[in-house]
């Protein structure tokens, strides 16, 4: 393994994680399960959602923001279904127990469900949703997230630009992950484009006068408004509010927390992050050689669809990030400067060895 | 009840259906059950899906290509599971069949979901989702749709315009009843177009060179290509084309048949439609009460929120829907023109009387 200058090994980068997240007071074992979900993030190329935000974490920890030692519980009224209180703790923590606890429920019925309340930022959502993979299950994982959404029609901040994730596995190919928020972008894409520089493209957010906004910067410190995805209402945008909202439905009321799509005036200090997450074992469809070998059959008839000019490929949801995972896995992990200072100042803070 | 000059009664417009479908060969309750779920479509104004298809529905029966006396069989290898095999039966009615047998298992286990394999075009994905809530269930129903999509960076047809509904009950409100195809509009918005003589809209659909069309009458004939939700790459088509795939894997590929999505020039003349049907009991997590209030609470802040100028009031998915089968059901249902030439030809066909 030859680790390119510039990059960060993945291990490395782990094991730093892990010691920031426990030094700030998260106890050993959940601070090693969290930095590697983090780096598996960055390892994937969702540079939005990995490391980048660990002095926030961190923060957030030392605010109280973060439950270090929660008292995690779960109902269950049903064989297939539970309701998990996360009593603020931390959102890795708190996913992976929940996407556990739905996988053991479709071990058993076939399918299994969990509504989470009271968590805090649980990272991408691919990672929990990737969780079945190895156990030959679709993983499903959805969280609510930050109140950036203007809704169609409204001319300020009306709901969260709440994310989905569906994951599937097959024999020989990658694996199916989608992953998105119901925004046309994440917030985190506005974050890249600020922290390198770039304008934002016209179709990502507004402001209150309903004009396009393109610098990032502005967009962050004048809280933006993102569109939902389709963009206009003529374009479907109704479409990508209503995956926000059937989201908010089956994250935050489902599991008992009040609705989080709100205007961004009313107080939400406490707002907590709600998630929602699913299993369904696949062999009790049908056989799992079955579904695997139409799964890679699938992925070839996309691979020879014809192509507009100067496209070199035609990439399924996954298809990317997987092949950057084995490639950064190899040669480490690009860090944007930006991101490297944020850990450097997480390391003088937390006074630990700063050594990537 | 005064039925307004031009629209149609409800109920007549149902036992006329009924009668065609079965002097077409549906058996009488099928046939009676489908009117039904067809007409409940044009009440909730989806007249892209309503009777306007009746014709269509006819003629496939006619060629065999709906299987009239289907052997419709049930796979379950766990409580909370199964597969369905639609032996190529009328798609409304395995469709009812399939949600009734998804909400029946999570009526014991909290969820329930059921892959439909074999069955033919089930109408308006939402009639079925809806299914779940006088049960005080939250309901999940998705098809394959038909060939129509574009996929990011293909010049050509590469997957089905495929559809997810999901619908959650409330106390006092509508319902939440959101109903999207995973392209920017559904291919029955474009018949809608060209019956009404409108140009589309920019951004609906391209040509094979990249080209956006207007003409609806030239992009059906061409059989024009409509573009994933997001519209560009840029505005998160991927996504839009994800979800697509989603679909396919839960629909086709967890029921046993193969993936939909292909190019057009697939010999795919035996293609049938998949579905997939879920249910959630809300009372397997919370308290239904609790749930239904926090609905209304939703629907509360959204109709609060302020609105850009000129803009009456912020609509959810679901809401006009249901004012419209309010309105529909007392005052008539109005069908345009070439839908009423299209019912006088099938009761001509038919030798049945015509007294819309």
């Amino acid at each position: 393994m030859v680790i390119k200058s510039g990059t960060v090994d993945a291990k490395k980068l782990a094991n730093f994680a892990a010691r920031a997240l426990q030094n700030a007071g998260i106890p050993e074992e959940d601070a090693k399960i969290s930095a590697d979900l983090l780096v598996r993030t960055d390892l994937r190329g969702i540079d939005s959602h990995g490391v980048a935000n660990l002095d926030w974490y961190v923060d957030l920890i030392k605010t109280g923001d973060i439950n270090v030692k929660p008292d995690i519980k779960v109902f269950s009224q049903a064989p297939a279904t539970a309701v998990m209180d996360g009593d603020q703790g931390f959102g890795f923590i708190v996913g992976r127990l929940a996407m556990a606890e739905a996988m053991n429920r479709a071990e058993k019925t076939g399918a299994g469900f969990v509504a989470v309340r009271n968590s805090t930022h649980y990272g991408a959502g691919g990672v929990y949703s990737m969780m079945a993979l190895p156990r030959d299950m679709i993983g499903i994982s959805m969280t609510t997230g930050g109140l950036h959404m203007v809704v169609p029609g409204g001319n300020d901040i009306g709901c969260g630009n709440n994310v989905m994730s569906i994951a599937a596995p097959t024999k020989k190919g990658f694996p199916f992950v989608l992953d998105m928020a119901s925004t046309v972008v994440a917030f985190g894409k506005v974050e890249i484009a600020l922290r390198k520089g770039v304008a934002m493209p016209e179709g990502w957010g507004i402001n209150r006068e309903g004009n396009p906004m393109t610098d990032p910067a502005h967009f962050i410190q004048e809280h933006g408004l993102l569109l939902p995805l389709g963009g206009t209402t003529e374009r479907g945008s109704y479409k990508g509010f209503g995956l926000a909202v059937a989201i908010d439905i089956l994250t935050s009321i489902l599991s008992g927390a009040a609705p989080t799509c709100m205007p961004l005036e009313e107080p939400n200090t406490e707002r907590a992050e709600n998630h929602f997450f699913g299993a369904l074992r696949i062999d009790s469809f049908i056989p799992i050689s079955q579904f695997k070998e139409a799964m890679d059959g699938m992925i070839k008839i996309f691979e020879g669809l014809s192509r507009s000019e100067g496209v070199d490929r035609i990439t399924l949801a996954g298809q990317i990030e997987y092949e950057k995972e084995k490639e950064r896995r190899a040669s480490g992990i690009p860090l944007h400067p930006k991101v490297l200072a944020s850990l450097q100042k997480v390391a003088k803070e937390l006074d630990i060895e700063y050594e990537l």
